[in-house]
């Protein structure tokens, strides 16, 4: 999300080719992800430079990959539980064959916003003294992705699979059925427009705990159009 | 041993601040250690930098301290065992209080000969995909150092809850709010009688599924009567 140091996204390109990463995916980059310091860093992992695909929005970037892992390390993250990255990690693998996962990482500066840390359904923050918490872009995606090749190794060291796991729905789906129930709810006054904001984060953060799948999403869009229709009916009956 | 990228060496003394290392020790450096650049990636761990202690051989170098962990990323380790992380840090936690403990890591080009790795009690090596294993120095010591980081959490086993957590919702206020939303679900006939049971518990599912806390459970509550309270509105219109 928007990195501005051009060594930063070489160094994390060659981490990709290092463990394996299929794709580098970028919103709004704050500077030349090509350039002649990016290509040094790089080495082996040029390639990811020149075929990163650019976005304009963390949400059309991750759209299409039903697991989302995010990385914070703000104190500021109001209630939204940060994990130990093995845990999340392990549900990360449990990821259906050939469905893409995402991992998001922050601006140098300033991280994700919670806004953004809500997108995805599983948050990770890394262990480092309390007094400097302040981690290179690189190195947290260092260790992020050596800790996901760790946790591969184990898993299929002891592979005990019990059952078939049901993927979550699909970030842009699930923003999609999110913003239908907000524009509803401003409608019938149970949200205002300058409040609705917190409130929605709330119930984003409630749907992402439980890993909502497509067909609960498909539920409450239905449970909205439903609510939609019993209030036009109400009004078509005073015509 | 040995760097020869000042911004590595930077990267580095960045990570002995935010791990909590006690000393920075350069083996016959092959760059100006404190060089403007080793500076500015460095960041609020400059002081490793100008603290550095130089030697010009690595005996000299890890003298003092009992235990040693040299890591290596080569093939032609002959006979030296190569140890995942997570073995040879345990056994380096292990030791007496007070005495230091090195980490060793090698040139950026060619690593650590295997007389050096020899001076080592353990050696250890981070795993990346088989083609292509050349980690970034500074990356391999940002794995490493996490890794001991997180062993010793471990180890020291303190709780390791980062978000205060929140006790769900009692059974009973969550059965009340289940209840409501579906009187109201049949009403506006998203639901039907002869079908509601297996839908309903759909909903109880996904929200139990999420651990749903008191305030979620108020919320829900408060939509369901705004809904009613919407739907009454449009109806006492036509009155």
């Amino acid at each position: 999300m928007e990195p501005s140091g051009p060594l930063n996204v070489g160094s994390i390109a060659r981490l990709c080719k290092n463990f394996g990463v299929s794709e580098l995916r970028l919103v709004s980059p704050k500077c030349n992800v090509t350039d002649k310091n990016a290509q040094l860093m790089a080495v082996k992992g040029g390639i990811f430079l020149t075929k990163a695909k650019i976005y304009s929005s963390l949400i059309n970037a991750i759209g299409d990959c039903p697991r989302v892992i995010a990385t914070s390390g703000r104190i500021d993250h109001g209630n939204i539980p940060l994990l130990e990255p093995e845990n999340a990690i392990n549900w990360f693998l449990d990821s259906s064959d050939g469905s893409a996962v995402a991992l998001v990482f922050g601006r140098e500066d300033s991280g994700l916003t919670n806004q953004e840390l809500l997108l995805a359904q599983k948050v990770v923050t890394l262990k480092t003294i309390k007094n400097y918490r302040s981690l290179n872009l690189s190195h947290a995606v260092a260790i992020v992705l050596h800790e996901i090749h760790r946790c591969e190794e184990m898993k299929s060291n002891t592979d005990s699979i019990l059952a078939p796991k049901v993927d979550p729905a699909l970030p842009l789906e699930l923003n999609n059925c999110i913003e239908e129930a907000e524009k509803l709810l401003l409608e019938i006054g149970f949200l205002y427009k300058h409040t609705s904001k917190a409130r929605i984060s709330k119930i984003r953060a409630l749907l992402q705990r439980s890993e909502i799948c497509p067909s609960e999403v498909a539920m409450i869009r239905g449970i909205v159009s439903q609510v939609r229709w019993a209030l036009d009916e109400g009004k078509s009956s005073t015509d």
